[in-house]
């Protein structure tokens, strides 16, 4: 089951998105990232990877894109906040953007 | 070359897709449209045959998505307002959306 981060989950996990350009929004409780791409084919196809993921794991961002720019946050509403799905999302999000 | 659309194409071409759901900005002359859908991979999968769209006419949406919403603004950079590219990449989202 899905549960908030604790407190070694957030120091663990949690500390190296934020040294990785994500960053925490302490009022709702989530964690936002702008990647910004060479083209607009590159920032949508990063989109279509990280959307595969994002169904494959039924945990979805909330996201915006304007040509080659892609505005991400991400948090777990069941908790009411940030969880290891998040964290996970995020990874993959970076790992793809590369 | 584009252009900023005329009176009377604002007559002819906007009236239809503000009686079809769209919405005029006036502060940035833009028009916005909230889609929703049955979930998220017919959002997504909206997005992904409107980015097609958007690259091969070169003109591109700002646009969000949280789960089975898609949130979408269109309005043409280089004229500072509406012109018929945005009439056009809104008609074809809204032949998409079906």
């Amino acid at each position: 089951m899905t549960e908030k981060l604790s407190d070694t989950g957030r120091k663990t996990m949690l500390e190296p998105l934020l040294q990785n350009g994500w960053s925490l929004d302490e009022t709702r409780d989530a964690i936002s990232k702008e990647f910004v791409f060479a083209d607009f084919v590159t920032a949508f196809g990063f989109m279509t990877r990280a959307a595969i993921w994002a169904e494959k794991w039924d945990h979805h961002p909330e996201w915006s894109n304007v040509y080659k720019t892609v505005n991400v946050t991400l948090t777990t509403h069941d908790v009411e906040g940030l969880s290891a799905l998040d964290v996970k999302l995020a990874r993959k999000m970076d790992q793809i953007a590369g």
